[in-house]
């Protein structure tokens, strides 16, 4: 079988990251991008030669209504429409505002026998499936149109499925505390406030659509911050039993998309991974695995208790790239499509050094 | 009986306001405030005319060490020394910065015989009984000394000591949501960080301290904002029982300290309560009840989940006043003492409108 | 002659310091206050019993489209329709959203005979005179239609007037750092960033409306805090003189409306100032000086610099009074109008402890 | 003449850029790096494999009072100590704390004939001269010890300087909007407050030291901010001259280390420079220009004003690796010194867009 070929539409927070997942894969083809206007991360990729005469590695397609001469001024090199882009592609990997993403479907994919991943922010029934990786694997395999979850939706879930993979688990109340804006932002923003959403939260709603076993109920609090929201979850286990915190660190450690952190190594908060990320020289300083402190499982009664750090602008790449090895029966077994998503995007090397 | 004699040791931001809770009782008179340098806070005071030639409410004290002409220079008028001062109290406040409490206690309460009452930054065994006025009252009952329950501690316990008193309460998971600093400060504070400290957080350890009968545990994250924590508390109640959300809402509605808010009305978050407080008149414009979210009761399998809003520079006044009251035995019985502290300090005034 | 009878049309941020500043002055009758929807501003009013059954200080009437039952839902008393306010008062402080006070004009205020003074969010045009208490107290006096300089300019006039009566001032340089939200805010924020604005301000072109013989120019610069502006002025004297850092002092520190404060005593940035506002007592902590710091004030060639504090809620409050006694023919002179709105709203008792 | 042998004393913030920027140099060679402990930098890079068993490109060399078992507990290999590392370098990058580099200078760099650059904690006095790439270049050829200008200092004398080269330059007034922490800082922030600074503000002091033929003085701001301070300055022409916008911004285009941006191609603040540096693919998401806001260049009379970014994290950066080919005469002027710095960091791609 050749290498999938892929293409993304929306070049935003999120698009910028798909493409370069995608362009990670050994068995992918990032066909192109496609977006509407030269906004900076073009220019940004432009500038660093990643698009354009010398080095084309990102080849940038535009949808209805861009104005291709203001990409022309900016001397962005165009390699055609949309509608080409979804001819060539098998799997679009749909990351444009909420709503298009069904636009695009209507118009292009279904036209064009496209496979097509949409993000949190279009309705679940524009898909087959509301997918996870790690949780529902085999739902998404060979469908054609998947949705993935939320940011922290996705990172508490990774947690929540291990533990009750190992242990059952029948219910979750969820505390988040959330990022209200992306580095870079000034469109949303908040000052000086904690803003109280009224509950129950979505992610809670979004975690039983998934995990339809668990109930699960929370609040979210927005905070004037961008680097990561913060998850506490009080777990109760099912059946009356009891999770101790060493058998809860050891599950959390062998996930690979769980990074267990400490306050005494230096991991102080939210900001704490967002720099080891750049740190670590990874492209943007992106970080695909979300943070668990370990000096924060408690026991509580039967419960457990922990916080969790989701990195918002990349959390959902790696279940992202996990929905087109489903939908496209690249490998058919959740433990399968996620390891082959692992080793390409790097994930688990921090495990090494346990 | 005369008016109890009361002084204030320390006129930061609780001692600001301590002196303004016990100059509003009608049982009690101000003796005096006592501190070490010409401050804003006393700036503030003299400009207004509250110390000074004209209006002598808030007479002032000089502790060791301070500097008189500094004073002079400010034109804040000094009625004399702290050792002055505590031989004309029957019992004074002690705010000052932690540390300090205690060698007070050992060189002057001892001495003059004067009893205190400290605050949450001294050691619990500076005093004879860690207070709180809802949960504890009858235990400080004429003792010498009490130390008051931290501005979280305090908040949260007027919601487990109420759910615990109705329906039985076995156990507490919470999530604090901190402030990091108040209005006005410059010494402390974060920027786009929310910090994780090491769990369990001492909120949850101090509220079994006052309440032995509960289990308790929590998580708590800073964050950059000044206008008053956030909690979110996971109840169980005793037994396998459950607390409904409309029990849980009527109980929380009958507290004169608890204020149900909800976001339909407008409260979106700590911020709302804090505006709130000024437009309301009040001096400062303090809040002493703690918010609750009407719309954040939520139930998880027999749990009950709540975010409580605590606006730290007032909300431990109304206790501390409530432990004079204890204290000085004018009262015998939790019913009482709060009541008359609730009545001098305008307490439940919100409930009347329901 | 009788109070002047005044009104006051929406009761948001301003409207509700409008209503107390009106209320302060011994010449003036607050006839009333209009609103559409039972804000958290108005069920405050009501809690604290300033409208009501028992002390009916501020009465309410709706503005069109109103719904009565949602006020009396919340027990908040109305006493009629907007129209009919109109028709009790001499003028009408309008701080309705931008755009409604024009509409309200068209379709009240001419036809009623009602003068006005519209605050910044409205055009130039709806005016006869755009108006500053300090700087042209004498264009608007017998005016019908008068507007409020913005939070900013009304403050740097302040200064910019001063100095240019007393030295003469060619022109002036300014950068405002500007707090993107009030206290309560959370549909505008701004979180970890500083956002240059396209240049000049507005701010500098409105200076040079109301002083068309001072050149002016500017950048703006929002950054995510809440408790006011600060600006720094480069103010280059007429023909060649200089204008020393003594000189300059002396005159800022003659100027009731200007508040000078240093470093040493404490005032560290403008949360010390907003802290001191409510320590001082003030209804909602509210401060009608600006604050100028003393340290701050350095000479630059010719050239002075210096850095103000701009109270955004509260700055324009004397400036609008100003304009009543202008409009009203109260005063003729700025001298006497300024010096009457000073002595009952109680600025310049800062001066007298100097 | 074989590669310049470079060392850096401390692995921090800045350290940990000047060890990436010397690596990248076709004429140095990175001997190693020291420190103290294993901070999360330094476990970074083992992470990724930069300093361990496979790929030994940073040498790690522990300072005095270093615990070798706390290395070696995290698996960070250790190839000797600070003393040895001081042997076997022509230079030293100092970026330790404060005071440190003067006790380094003392006991190592003089006893082994290695040269420095200090940072710009250490006081003057520690170094032969204060040293700007492009301002004073020549100053520093063939000396033992520079200093470095501070990160404002360096960015506000790179346009400094070119207009004064230009132009001629009598002095500047400047506003200094200062982030207060950088990502990941928890020991320092301001929670939503401006601090005004006593002025003038020590960046113009230092301005005048480098170029003593200009006069400056300014204000300082504190921002609770993370992402590069932004400057406004107010430049005073000599001799009664004018420069005009279109003069200033075709001089600020032509110099390789200032990127003009415009609030129209999407950079709002110093946030949308943050978010550029990481899309650029930079490690760390680095930027070593400074950004010049071209709708920000205004005329004021005879004075230009405009506003820049400096990003604090890396902009001290190229002035340093300058500063290295000065001491080492690597090039003897600062043409040449600067071209070479700028094409080993890739400086200046953003010019050949226009």
């Amino acid at each position: 079988m050749g290498k999938i070929r892929v293409g993304v539409a929306g070049y935003g927070t999120i698009g910028q990251r798909l493409a370069d997942g995608v362009a990670m894969q050994d068995d992918m083809e990032l066909v192109g991008i496609a977006d509407l206007a030269p906004t900076l991360s073009l220019r940004a990729l432009r500038e660093c030669d990643m698009i354009g005469a010398n080095n084309v590695e990102y080849k940038l397609y535009l949808v209805d209504g861009a104005d291709k001469e203001a990409f022309d001024k900016c001397k962005i090199p165009v390699a055609g429409t949309f509608e080409e882009l979804c001819k060539n592609v098998d799997i679009m990997l749909d990351s444009a505002p909420g709503g298009v993403g069904a636009a695009n479907k209507a118009n292009y994919y279904e036209k064009y026998g496209v496979k097509a991943i949409f993000q949190g922010g279009e309705k679940n029934s524009v898909a087959d499936v509301f997918f996870h990786g790690y949780a529902n694997y085999e739902l998404g395999v060979g469908k054609d149109y998947l949705k993935l979850t939320s940011c922290n939706t996705t990172g508490l879930i990774r947690t929540v499925d291990a533990l009750d993979r190992e242990f059952g688990i029948e219910r979750v109340a969820i505390t988040i505390i959330r990022r209200v804006a992306d580095p870079g932002d000034y469109h949303r923003g908040l000052t000086n406030a904690l803003a109280v959403d009224k509950a129950p939260t979505h992610q809670a709603v979004d975690l039983m659509t998934i995990m339809p076993h668990v109930q699960a109920t929370g609040i979210l609090v927005q905070t004037p911050v961008t680097h990561g929201h913060i998850i506490t979850v009080v777990a109760t286990p099912k059946d009356g039993k009891k999770i101790t915190k060493e058998q809860a660190l050891a599950c959390f450690q062998k996930h690979p998309r769980i990074r267990v952190v400490s306050n005494d190594e230096g991991f102080k908060g939210n900001a704490s991974l967002f720099k080891y990320g750049r740190d670590l020289g990874h492209r943007r300083g992106d970080m695909y695995e979300i943070g668990l402190w370990e000096d924060s499982i408690l026991e509580s009664g039967n419960d457990l208790m922990y916080a969790i750090n989701i990195p918002q602008e990349a959390v959902t790449i790696p279940e992202t790239i996990d929905g087109i090895r489903a939908a496209m029966k690249m490998q058919l077994t959740r433990e399968e499509g996620t390891a082959a998503t692992n080793k390409n995007l790097g994930i688990g090397k921090c495990k090494e050094l346990l």
